[in-house]
């Protein structure tokens, strides 16, 4: 299915799960939308940590039209899921931002590991949580952000165990698409990178992890949504977790080289 | 100075010693010379082993130049030091093949990792055995080669100790230069790939590795000398460790991207 005719699934409210699985080769982006007083602060943030907040596309203030994600993109009714925070807590979840929709909102869309994941998929390297039908395992770490304004916090991390092997082509794969998180941040030890238990993960769903394999981390995009929460603004929208933005834009074409 | 130059120097005996840090930005290349009898095996033998014996020149048989290499090159005196295997066991040292030489001898240059640790040393990557002035530390490892006609074996590989970051970053960059061993085949658990004490080489030196450090592990020149050894040919002719063959080729123009 074209992207163009899911999101009218979704605007039409004949599509309302997780869109993991969803257009395979197109891109899928994590939102985040913030009056404009925010918004400098948010996109220098994004700029400073372009490992975490890869920008896909940024919205015009006021325009719910993002032409470059997609030529009929609706922001505010495209997105399966839409969490509301107030002061810095979930306050409301949505289907729509219509009736909340003010003219000074800024629209971002960030990057998701989803689309390097097809890649992965397609390069014969098998992915734990897919194998185990989990969400990823996602840690907070001690590497603090570079912070713009009220942004700030910690680098959150998405970790999949691979053979060695298999985490070197993964490098490989990953490095041409800088603009889906790139390549990954580190491998092995996780105590180097202040995670205790990878067990225990922070978000999602710990895997299990084989004697042969390393943990390999990627940055992850839950890291602004942690730095939103930290700035506690009296008003910031974001997708829910797993119900993203499916864009046209071709993973493939995400390629620096 | 120009390996031109160089090469000049070593011809007349002016310069005697290993060549390693000499010519910087030109490629160093590994040496073995057959007699044509062998060299379609063993030209198939780097073809299916590409990381470890990746080709950067053939010469005509009973060719002493090799305009690919460097203009002005004579194979028979343009390197330090060759050693002279006969029957598969080192049989003589010589500094120049002159009085050797056959017009079915067939010459095989091999990309070679001071190329790759010069890129390494450039982008900031310690490298802890030039930091400790010692030989990088080789090891035998239980990957088998694939086989061609009698050369076989197993694949040796070379060892780096590095941080993660740094570790990711090697990748990066030695993946695009697949003529020069191209990226690591392995890092973490050694015992993985045969190899039972880092701190017990076959090769080279035993070097410092920290705790937060991997060992990484790239395809090493030293396979095809082991290949060759087993093969127990009559003849065979290879550079002495160390003693290497320095070309006119910019290890810049190396990368395939």
């Amino acid at each position: 299915m074209h992207p163009a005719e899911f999101r009218q699934n979704v605007r039409e409210g004949r599509f309302q799960g997780p869109t993991s699985g969803q257009c395979g080769p197109y891109a899928q982006a994590n939102l985040v939308i913030l009056p404009q007083a925010n918004a400098d602060d948010f996109l220098r943030f994004c700029l400073f940590n372009p490992k975490a907040c890869p920008l896909l596309g940024v919205g015009e203030p006021g325009q719910w039209a993002i032409p470059a994600l997609g030529e009929d993109l609706d922001i505010r009714t495209d997105v399966p899921g839409y969490y509301v925070y107030r002061d810095g807590r979930r306050a409301e979840e949505l289907t729509s931002l219509e009736a909340l929709w003010r003219p000074d909102f800024v629209t971002f869309a960030l990057g998701c590991s989803f689309s390097f994941e097809q890649m992965l998929l397609q390069e014969g390297i098998p992915l734990r949580h897919i194998q185990e039908q989990k969400n990823v395992a996602m840690y907070r770490t001690n590497v603090k952000n570079r912070p713009a304004g009220p942004f700030a916090g910690e680098r959150v991390v998405s970790m999949r165990p691979m053979k060695a092997a298999d985490a070197i082509r993964a490098i490989q794969i990953t490095s041409r698409f800088p603009g889906i998180h790139g390549a990954p941040v580190h491998f092995g030890d996780p105590s180097l990178i202040g995670i205790r238990d990878l067990q225990q993960p922070d978000y999602g769903d710990a895997v299990a992890i084989l004697p042969d394999e390393v943990p390999v981390f990627w940055a992850c995009g839950v890291t602004p949504q942690n730095a939103l929460s930290g700035a506690a603004l009296p008003l910031a929208i974001t997708h829910k977790p797993g119900y993203m933005l499916v864009t046209d834009i071709l993973n493939s074409s995400l390629a620096v080289f």
